[in-house]
Formats: structure tokens, C-alpha cells, sequence
């Protein structure tokens, strides 16, 4: 360990000479430059190592007192962290929203950090900042479709924003309901506005009990964090029952109703454009009407399904996401950038004033500093790994891609369907979908005699609980596993795998295998014999 | 334009074949490698064009419809975006807290990329989680010096949390604060804590009427952000005058006092670790008693001063923030890691449970996905930029750094009062000082005649302005401006200069350069030439 100089000759080498080409790490890059999937196969091991047995590579609690040479650190990050890391980009891990990213980003990753700038004002951004704006633009129009008059006078406005750039999906969210919640006690002749003033003060003001978020029972996670955030409470998102897998307008309407009948007020209705678990789509259009009844915000998560926007065949789902006063955009999920470009677009471009903050020696008012609007102070570049993506795919790249995963992803759903011992759970309308293996005798029986399917449910979830952790743990696929509502089982709660379609590089075979793989992994399991033993010998 | 093909093998090239050694980007890449600061000063242009003539370039709204090639879109990205960035790498461009990094960041940039982790759950993370509690843990050790017993029962626990990893200070002085206004309103047996049933349900249930963070008016301008967030209300946001530029425990005790006996409660005193203006600590352990008596919160903000508790000569400083209940850190500013790189710690590792959420898919009860406890949701692996640089400099080699910062600071601070047309206006604590020309005849007259100096100041104001502009315009150096209250002046407020000295690479040769500009760029204004013949014709 150790055995680099301290000393400030040593340090600025550091700093302005790279290493040789022969170094450890320069050799990593170009592996990286060269070939980065046989990179990562080399490299990445999949599996093997429990999490304990990692975390003893990452014990030591004192920062090291010793310099170390970066030739002899980037041996160790290969060894403790990237050997021990998940791949991303493997066409059998199917089970998260994170997949292979274009080759492109990769030398722009360098480009960025070799520019570094801070978006949170123009000074240390200069260019970045309209970049962004013009991409926050992009979106707009993809979502929006205003006029070019529109445009013209809101892209590059100091007094507007059409949205504000984040490092994802969770703080659009916030941001999107804290605009909401500003805008629903605003300033009177009597009351400086909740901004100033406080939440206690506004809803005594304006005579509300309470104030509540509505959503579907899939809402994203984020908008617990938010309503706590905020102050409103977690009680008060009011999460709807959907077996369906979608809000349905009619309940929103009469939860909304009755709340607002009780004393309090709804501040939004958040529809979901993709939701994490099955990426069904909400209403749009039936909830706009809701919300318009109600008199509240609506605001779309469309953090996955937003890019569906750019295929003329499928963004016809999203119908009615145009009627959104917000909506949340991942550009690290369908749009394949690298984490961290998530984005919130606010339909009027008055909106982020009412989120508006100013400081003396940035953010002076009237410039166009972006930290004046946004959630997050300094911020990193990221809005050019999406501005560069909107280019080089083109919205017709976009569209190719997104058609090719949802149509892939109803392949798989065939495949399932075809095979006696899978359970086809949630047909996919995005590129999501979920299954479970059933015993094809199982499913007989429950066919015939449904009310004995609750108490089999629950030995179905221990098999495939069992089955998701053997094929994870074996390393060569992974799918996710969750937990949902289903309007065949009466609402009862059952385990399903959860498959999420994005690498473009998974291919018909791949699925088929991990099909394979997972029945293969059933049978050895003394769950399914006893199962299949059982259900056989009751016939 | 346009050029490539709308073909789903065109597509899948762009995500698994690197362009070739010959092609633009891979050029702009291996400059990079080779020579980041010719590369910089080769294309990035530091002045030139307004921001007006930048925007358009940026004006078009619509998703571009065709695929851009890759090598097209990089000479693109040359010419409109690179050409006209900042060049934070300057050693002249002393007026921000971004400055050159160390050479590793580059491929490592590249690596982060290759391996695109998500850190909100394991699954999706694995080594990248513990690395990144191991980097809470070895930060939390630098501040609070607990017992290895400590770390060993916490560093990895379920069930705790040594702090979050999060984008930037601003959402880590959010973190802090509504950990605090959690725990400041929790449940009893009547009620269920204000996370659950909203902020002005807590406020009745404790009998407060207000709740207030306490912080000197040199507080970010992220203590706004976070009250309005939170639902306190700016208003309460109780900032205290500083003509001294640090806060007084005094007042800070008599304002406190005076709130709470109002029938009020302070939520939070907020001490700061380096004034983002100034660079000045706060007395933290005088506001470390000072908390205690009012029974809040202390929150210390060392966004920029944190780094300073690598060096044993002047982490002495920083003395009280061991007894910060929470602690900001920017990992992006005196720890040289790429931006986005904040942390919030807490003393209590119990407290991060007061922000815990959980979801059905992921963070789940009793897993160690960092997500439940973080604002964030989704993340990348910045943690690992952190842990690189923590082992590559070592305690020992920034302590350095940040020791040559600070005398080099020091030395500038000589440099400027040596010359008796600028005068020195706050001395450098940590790297930072402000000062501004002020003619010496002026200065005489002052001094004899310190009833002038409220009119005078209005005048200097006008002539530093402009100096700071024309040496903007300038392109060859830069520094930022503010506006101060000084005790010298009555706490009128002036503007000055402002000079962070973070860039190793900045030489004493060329802070005289950019003090010589100055004045020469002064003695050219007409503003100069009519303030010395009027107030020498004074005399």
C-alpha cells in the first residue's frame, strides 16, 4: 500500500500530466474504447459474492493517510468495485430500467468532466445554459406541441422556464408538486403566499383542513417522499386500489370529491405514463377532465414512458399528456443517456416563478442563471449527453427503438403464453410486462375450482420468490420480482417476475433462455415436486 | 445535415461498435488524453461572444426528425457547445469554486459510464453500495472522530445511515433539514409524527405557531430553497447581519430567545464552514452552545470549508462542527471530484430513519438499498469519483492542497495591500478574499474624511463594476463580484471582488497579472480619470 510522494511536485502531476499509455489505468480506458461489452464480461462478475462478503472490501472507516499511485488504485478498482458490480449492459439482465447505452456516451462522459461546468449559473456554464434550455425546449414541443411564436418567446426568456433539468425522476416530482403547492396559495392583499408565509399559514388562509396528492396505488415512491417533503403529509396521498394496473377517472373523482366535501383540498392528481411495476398508463385524458372538476393541478410521471412520445404508432397511448400542467421525464431510461438526466417541463412557462429564488452574487435577478428555478444549486452538464441523443437518433432513431422494445416485449408475452407452465400476468401496453411460473396442473386446478386459488397463490409466491433469487444468484439473467394487485385474483396480492424490455440488444433467443433457465431452476426445487405431486394425486 | 440512416442496424451499431481511431470524436477524445489543458485552451473560447449571439445556436425547438452521425454531431459539439464553455481548468479564473481536476477523473468518467450503476437499490449497485457508505463512513470519521466500535456496528447497518450521497449541497442542507423537522414534530401516542400527518397538524399538535431556521445573513441561498420547501415559509428564515461576516452566537442566542418566547420554535441554528462569499467560519462551537440552549438542531454548512479538516494546521478552524447534529460536504469543490458530488452526514446515525421510505419492488423492509433514505431516487455512482481521490491524494497529500490554498491566499491578500490603489476588504480565512480598486488619493480622503465614504462608495461601486466586466470581456482572467456589508463602512453594502483560490495550478506570477490588468483596465475608464482629478483638485 501507499508509496506515492506527498508532495506538492507529486500532486500537480496529478493534476496536469496523464498517465502513459502502459499505465493500469489508461489500459482500462482503452478496453473500455475498444470493446466495452467483452470489457464488462471480463471484468464484471455477475454473481458469486454475497453482499457481506463484499463489504469486507469496504471496511476500513478512516480516510487513508497515504497517496497512493493511480496505477495501483485502478488495480484495486477493478478487483473490490468493478468485479463486484452488476452488468448493466447484459442482454439477460431484463429486470431494471437501466440498460446498454450507446458507445457514444463514453468519450462525452470525458468530454464533460474535461469541461466541468455548473449549470447552476451562466458564469461557470455560459453555453450549457442555453443548451439546456433549447433541450428542455425539445421536450416541450415533443409534449406540448406549442407554436413557434411560443417558442420563440419562452426557449431563452429570463423570466420563464419550460421546465427545469434534475438528476431524475424523483426530483421532478418534487419540483413539479412544490410549484403546484406554491401556485395553490398563492399571494392575496392579506397573505404574502405559502412561499413566504408557510403551509400552516395557507391553509388557514384559504380555509383548507388539509391538502392531499391523488394517485393510483402504482405511484412511484417519490411522491410519498414529496407529500412528506412538503409538509402535506403522507397521509395525504390518497393512493386508489387499481387491480386494473390504471387509476380509474370515475374513483379519482369521487375520492377527490369527497375530500374536497370534508374541507380540504386536492392539490394534484398525478397520472402515470409508464408505471415502474408494469408500465401501464393511466387515463391522461379522463384524468384531465377529473382534475379539471376538481380544480387542481395535474401533473403526468411519465419518467419511463415520456420517450414513447416519439413513435407516431405507440405515443398515441400517452393521449391526454398534453393536458398536463407538468410532467417528469427520465432521459436515463428510454433515451439511453447515463444516469442522472432527469427532467421536469411545466406546460405555462410562468409556473417555475412561483418556485423563484434569488441570491446576491448569483442568481441576480434577471439573469438567466438556471439555479434561480430549479431545485438543485450546482449541477453538472448532463443536458449534453441528451442534446447530443436527440441528434444522433433523431426523433426517427427514437421511434425505431421504442417500437422495437414494446414489440419485442410482446413477443415475450407470446412466449409465455405458449408455454404451459408460465402465467402471463400483465400483458404489456409499454415495453413492461409479468409473469410467474404455474404449474400447468396448478393452473387447471384454479381454473376449475377458483376459490382455492388464494390459499395456492401463496405457495406460488414462495416458488418463484425461490426461482428469482436462484437465477439472480447464478449470474447469467436476472428479472425483477414484485408484489401486485390483480383483478383475476380479487385483488389478492401475488409475486410476480417483473420484465423490463429496454437493451436494444436482447434478442427472441435470449428471452427464450431465461424462460428455459427458470424452469429449469423450478423443477429441482422440492416446492414444485410437492406441488405438482399434490395436485396431481388430488385429481 | 442529417446523413445517417433510419435503420435499426444503423441503431445498433451506435450502441456496440466504437467509431473508429480516425473518427472526430475519438480525436476530441485522445486530445483530451493527451493534453486537457491545450486542449482547452485550444477550443474553448473564454470570451468573444455575448450570450444573445450564443443562443443561436440553440434556438431550433423541435426534436431534430433524422439521425445526425456521430463524427457529425462531435465537430458540432466543437463549434457551438465546447467553443463557447467556460475554461474551468484556468489557472486565471479565480472568481468560482470549479476548478481544474486531477488527470484520473477523465477515464474514470469514462468507467462510470461503462458501468452506468443505479444506486438507489442494490440490485442494481451492489459493491457500489457499500463503497459508497465506506465514503459516508470515512468522511463521517474526518468530522466526528467516533470509535471504530461505532463504525463497525454502523457503517454497513440495514437499519442506519452515516448520511446520504446526493447531487449537491443544496439538496444536502435540504436533507438536514427535514431530517430536523422530523424529528422536531415526531409521534406520540395522539399523534403520528408530522412525516405522516403534514406540517400544520405538527405545529398544533406541539402548540408552536412558527417554526424558524436561524443562519447569518451570508447563509446559501439553499437555507431559502429548504424552508419554502419544507412548508416553514421564508419568513421564517431568521438570517442575522454580519458586518464582521460571521455570525454572532450573541445574537444568534437573543433572536432565538425572542422567537421561542414569542410562542415559536427554532427548528435549526445553521452555522457556516466558508462563507460562499467570503470564505469565513462561523464560531461553531459557540453555536454548537448556542443550539443547545434553544434545544435545536445544528446544522453546520461546509459545502466549500469541509475539506479543510484534512490538514492539521488548519482544520483547527472548523472546531464546534463535531458537535453539528448534520454536516454539509461538496466533494465537487475543495475535494477536486467532477461536479455533482454532495453529502450530508449525520452525527446520529439513527436520524436518516426520520426520512426512511420503502416501496413494494424495491427498498424493501430490512434492505440495504440506499434509496430509502436518501431525497434522491434514482443515482449514479459519483461515490466512486470520491473514493478514487480520497485513496489516490490521501489524507496527507490534500492536506497540501489545501494548505498552498490558503497561503497562496494569504499571499494575495499581501499582494493587494502592498499596492496602494486596491484595498483589501476581507481577509482570506480560508482560500477566499475580497477586495476591490480603490484609487489611493480616494482612500486618503476616506480617511481623513470617513463622513464621505457612504457617497464615495456609490461611486467606487460604479468603477468595480465595470472593471469586472471589461476583464471578463476580456477572456484572459476572471473573477466574480458581490455586494458586502463591512464593519469598516457601517455595514454599508459594496462591491467588491471576490477571488476563490482553488486551482493548484494558479501561480503567484498570475494573480499579479490579473492585479496588473485590473488596474491597467481601471486607469483607461473615464470613471477612474474623473475620480482622481476631482478628488486630487479636492485636496
Amino acid at each position: 500500500m501507499g508509496g506515492a510522494e506527498v508532495s506538492l511536485e507529486h500532486l500537480y502531476k496529478v493534476f496536469t500530466m496523464p498517465e502513459g499509455k502502459s499505465s493500469k489505468l489508461a489500459q482500462i480506458e482503452q478496453h473500455l474504447s475498444d470493446n466495452l461489452a467483452g470489457f464488462l464480461s471480463q471484468h464484471v462478475v455477475t454473481s458469486v459474492k454475497s453482499l457481506e462478503q463484499i463489504e469486507k472490501n469496504f471496511a476500513e472507516y478512516a480516510v487513508p493517510e497515504q497517496p497512493e499511485f493511480v496505477s495501483q488504485h485502478a488495480a484495486n478498482l477493478l478487483d473490490k468495485l468493478v468485479a463486484n458490480s452488476v452488468n448493466t449492459y447484459s442482454p439477460t439482465f431484463i429486470g431494471h430500467m437501466t440498460s446498454a447505452l450507446p458507445y457514444f456516451h463514453l468519450p462525452l462522459a470525458k468530454l464533460l468532466v474535461g469541461l466541468n461546468q455548473n449549470l447552476v449559473k451562466i458564469e461557470t456554464s455560459k453555453a450549457f445554459t442555453p443548451l439546456e434550455r433549447q433541450v428542455l425546449g425539445m421536450m416541450h414541443e415533443l409534449v406540448y406541441g406549442q407554436s413557434s411564436d411560443f417558442y420563440g418567446t419562452y426557449l431563452h426568456s429570463a423570466n420563464h422556464a419550460l421546465g427545469a433539468f434534475c438528476s431524475g425522476g424523483t426530483i421532478a416530482n418534487v419540483t413539479a408538486l412544490w410549484v403546484a403547492r406554491n401556485k395553490a396559495l398563492p399571494a392575496t392583499a392579506q397573505f404574502r403566499g405559502v412561499a413566504y408565509e408557510g403551509f400552516a399559514a395557507g391553509l388557514q388562509h384559504y380555509g383548507y383542513k388539509k391538502m392531499g396528492v391523488l394517485s393510483s396505488k402504482r405511484g412511484h415512491y417519490s411522491l410519498s417522499k414529496s407529500v412528506d417533503l412538503l409538509g402535506l403529509g403522507r397521509e395525504q396521498l390518497l393512493t386508489i386500489d387499481c387491480p386494473t394496473q390504471r387509476l380509474s377517472a370515475e374513483k379519482a373523482l369521487s375520492v377527490g370529491k369527497q375530500y374536497q366535501n370534508e374541507g380540504n383540498k386536492i392539490l394534484a392528481i398525478v397520472g402515470i405514463a409508464g408505471t415502474t411495476e408494469t408500465g401501464h398508463v393511466d387515463p391522461l385524458d379522463e384524468l384531465a377532465d377529473v382534475a379539471q372538476e376538481l380544480g387542481c393541478h395535474f401533473h403526468v410521471d411519465a419518467a419511463w414512458g415520456g420517450a414513447t412520445l416519439f413513435s407516431r404508432t405507440y405515443g398515441k397511448l400517452l393521449k391526454g399528456i398534453e393536458r398536463a400542467d407538468s410532467v417528469t421525464l427520465d432521459a436515463h431510461k428510454q433515451m439511453y443517456v447515463p444516469m442522472g438526466a432527469g427532467m421536469v417541463l411545466f406546460k405555462d412557462p410562468n409556473d417555475s416563478n412561483a418556485v423563484r429564488h434569488h441570491a446576491n452574487y448569483i442568481l441576480r435577478a434577471g439573469s438567466k442563471d438556471l439555479g434561480a428555478t430549479t431545485l438543485e444549486g450546482s449541477r453538472n452538464g448532463m443536458a449534453m449527453m441528451v442534446y447530443a441523443s436527440l441528434h444522433i437518433f433523431g426523433r426517427q432513431g427514437y421511434e425505431l427503438l421504442i417500437n422495437q422494445s414494446i414489440e419485442k416485449a410482446k413477443t415475450f408475452a407470446r412466449m409465455i403464453q405458449s408455454n404451459p407452465d408460465f402465467e402471463l400476468i400483465t400483458a404489456p401496453i409499454l415495453s413492461l410486462l409479468t409473469y410467474r411460473v404455474n404449474p400447468e396442473a396448478l393452473q387447471d386446478k384454479i381454473n376449475r375450482m377458483p376459490q382455492l386459488a388464494s390459499a395456492l397463490n401463496l405457495e406460488l409466491d414462495q416458488l418463484n420468490v425461490s426461482i428469482q433469487k436462484q437465477q439472480r444468484e447464478a449470474g447469467k439473467s436476472f428479472v425483477s420480482r414484485t408484489r401486485l394487485q390483480t383483478e383475476k385474483y380479487n385483488s389478492q396480492s401475488i409475486t410476480v417476475f417483473r420484465v423490463v424490455i429496454a437493451n436494444p440488444l436482447t434478442t427472441e433467443l435470449d428471452l427464450q433462455n431465461i424462460l428455459n433457465e427458470q424452469l429449469t431452476i423450478a423443477h429441482k426445487t422440492k416446492m414444485w415436486q410437492k406441488l405438482c405431486a399434490k395436485h396431481k394425486k388430488a385429481e
